[in-house]
């Protein structure tokens, strides 16, 4: 951020008098301008013992397995988000049951919030963000080509709470280290 | 939006080539701003039969009563998040237990993420958001002088859950209408 988009002039990275920590501040007309994490909001599709995946077509992870998700937009809520990833993504139509995972990635700045959903009938194919779109069975996930942690962790503990027979509402962390990533459970495990 | 933080030309508005929905777009770089929703992160802090409310010293809803929250900033979760704001608001320590509620705001385009927490001790006073800082029982709660339906609901359903004795993460959404809002869970409750 170089220029103020309100006025033109240019930014200097200050901290503003009632603050405690450096923003982008325009020189000129004072304006603050904040940034904030973002919400990846997607769902889980299910269709009898199987889920619905997609192969990216665009970066990151190009060719890479994931769940239908993608930015809330302004306006929306974070469920009819999941819903419309699902349709642009893989042109399927859902009904979204509960938030199923709620996880930070605060090293890039975005929140995920998964839902579990039904699929309401097997006419979905590919939006334009995905080369391929497909039902999978827990043996058949291609957990090796899965595109990111917050994916492998939601499949990971919906298939646990099948087994178990019941679905709660997790909330955690993944951290980055120089292994690839640690995932924190805060919320929402058996006690 | 009116001028491109990145090279200080003027915004338009328009659909860019590979998207479908109108967003501000430089007329010289072609770089997008995207805009997308905010999260508000806070916490429920209990001590006994009691939780912790600030008397808000600032705008919107000065001199009303909440819950400690507010905006989640780059680089952090959304439980540290909750911790930060408690400590700034009410200069308290809080150990953070499960994520509590989801609510999404799609008319202020902001999902507030509440956590329950246990108060550690109660050194806490008025940060400089709070004109007061106290703890009260669910029949002391000023419920008339709330600062927002977020902060009512929470409340609502946390003494709920206390009476049965469990508690559960919800989400929802808070609808504005005519006659002030509309709360529908869409997530979380007693089956």
């Amino acid at each position: 951020m170089k220029y103020c988009s309100q006025c033109g002039a240019e930014i200097v990275v200050r901290i503003p008098d009632d603050d405690n920590r450096e923003r982008h501040v325009c020189s000129s007309c004072d304006t603050v301008h904040y940034q904030n994490p973002k919400i990846v909001a997607g769902c889980i599709p299910a269709w009898e013992d199987k889920v619905l995946l997609c192969r990216r077509a665009i970066e990151p992870r190009h060719g890479f397995w994931t769940l239908p998700a993608g930015f809330m937009e302004l306006g929306e809520t974070s469920l009819e988000a999941a819903v419309r990833e699902t349709l642009e993504e893989a042109n399927a139509r859902v009904d979204i049951q509960d938030l199923y995972m709620v996880i930070n990635l605060p090293h890039v700045d975005q929140v995920y919030m998964m839902f579990r959903s039904r699929l309401l009938d097997t006419e979905f194919h590919p939006g334009s963000e995905s080369q391929e779109v497909g039902l999978f069975t827990q043996e058949e996930i291609p957990w090796d080509t899965l595109a990111f942690a917050t994916i492998r962790e939601t499949l990971r503990y919906y298939y646990e709470d099948v087994r178990e027979g019941a679905f709660r509402t997790r909330a955690g962390d993944i951290l980055r280290n120089e292994n690839g990533y640690r995932f924190i459970l805060h919320s929402g495990d058996r006690s």
